[in-house]
């Protein structure tokens, strides 16, 4: 506390704002516009806190107190809801720190436009919903682990999508987000050496041409990758993943496989570009 | 279109406007909020499209075409946008549809809480961000795969969580979407009949009991789920589905492992309870 030197660094630097995330549900929406906002300013290393199901107005009261103790003891915190319920809004309307009503903002509008009342209920965005979207999510997904990295193909032909590339450009967690997220039935399949030898897809990928969609990479970003599985291997080296996506694009070019270079793209990026793509949404 | 019939039930009842996510990113913003908002309205069946990737003004007329030809065809459509570009927001903007601009609702209160200005970059939520968090949640869904259903036992003092329960609970999506949007390297481990002869941990979960998380369910529910995989089996029936789940919670119960009844709960909420409740968040 006395210390000259942080003091300095403390008038010089504004502390960050510690983040609230609120709801009456899982929290989701609230973390995930509130860090869409806060993408646009320079915020790293902010300090966030989701706290979802507040349901009741004394729960919301204990949030508020959590908040009023962190502003009494430094910047003001930034508090995103999503909370439904006019009463849990109201209470947590009331805390010290900055109130972004992501839900309230826009629920009046969508009442004009749509000619009648919200129903007041908590959020259901990500609620079990109904049953048969969870099945077919629960189904997707282990669909996704028991067709990973080609290791089945046994009902290929149930797949609506074959993700194909060379080893570590991204084929497994995008299957998991599209099948998780979308309950979509998606296969890998992955492009080794033996299968540049011709210009052709993989035999078992044949019947199934139009179902698939290439990635590739940068070779320099996929050796990086390579290196932290096995480091110092001709896997990774750059000569060899060099050689590997080069073919990989030919090979998509030739069959006529959309595919898209993923060397900087998130899951989700990846996986909203498949889905355009390949007019999957469901 | 003569029908007297048809003509008659859509005097009676408006047909549903089309809904329309707008994005210059992945979408997932856009969807998530707009779908959290659709849930106060009585609005199934509604047909539902999302556009990403909105990055020109000249994208954006083509956008606005789109729109305005369904809405001169029908009702007018609901807009919902998180495009960031403050030109893409323009041109959204002008279209037929009622426009929800969730970005910019929200953006001018941020500047003024942060005391300074956007920087009108694309949405970053779902972009690559840091590459660590990528790598990240690449191993966590590898080692979800690796560790699902008991597979391998190897590395459980690596999982930062287990999942236990009988067959069928949520543990797989579960522990996927834990390891896809948390990185969290999670492991499951299903409870099975032999497991319930005593009321102690299984064995290879004995040195790790605090990192394990319990789920149950109500057996009719769990009994629909089981008789979709194997109808008419014993594995399926509600006397087998009620021991195990009577005797997977007097186990939680006697060692003191968290646990939740995710019969009615989505994967999204069985997550952010388990996150809350083990203090996981990252």
């Amino acid at each position: 506390m006395t210390d000259p030197h942080k003091s300095a660094v403390g008038a010089a630097t504004q502390p960050a704002p510690m983040v609230f995330f609120l709801s009456d549900s899982t929290g989701i929406t609230a973390e995930t516009l509130g860090n869409t906002l806060l993408t646009q300013f320079p915020t790293q290393g902010l300090d966030r806190r989701t706290i979802p199901f507040i349901t009741t107005e004394e729960q919301a009261h204990e949030v508020v107190a959590v908040i009023d103790r962190v502003a009494a003891s430094g910047r003001r915190p930034l508090v995103f809801s999503t909370a439904v319920s006019p009463e849990v809004r109201a209470v947590l309307a009331q805390s010290a720190g900055h109130f972004f009503d992501l839900f309230g903002a826009h629920i009046g509008q969508l009442e004009q436009a749509l000619g009648s009342s919200a129903n007041g209920l908590p959020g259901q965005a990500h609620g079990v919903g109904d049953a048969a979207r969870y099945q077919s999510r629960m189904a997707a997904v282990e669909y996704a682990i028991e067709h990973d990295d080609g290791q089945s193909l046994r009902a290929l032909e149930r797949a609506e999508l074959i993700l194909i590339a060379p080893s570590r450009c991204g084929k497994t967690p995008t299957t998991m987000y599209l099948a998780l997220q979308h309950g979509i039935l998606a296969a890998n399949f992955p492009l080794v050496e033996e299968d540049f030898g011709s210009m052709s897809l993989p035999e078992p990928l044949l019947p199934f041409a139009s179902k698939c969609f290439g990635l590739s990479s940068l070779p320099v970003r996929l050796s990086q990758i390579r290196q932290e599985r096995r480091p110092g291997s001709k896997y990774a080296s750059l000569s060899q993943c060099t050689y590997e996506l080069r073919n990989a694009e030919d090979m998509y070019r030739v069959n006529n496989v959309p595919h898209v270079n993923s060397a900087f793209m998130s899951v989700e990026e990846i996986s909203a570009t498949v889905l355009q793509r390949m007019h999957l949404h469901h």
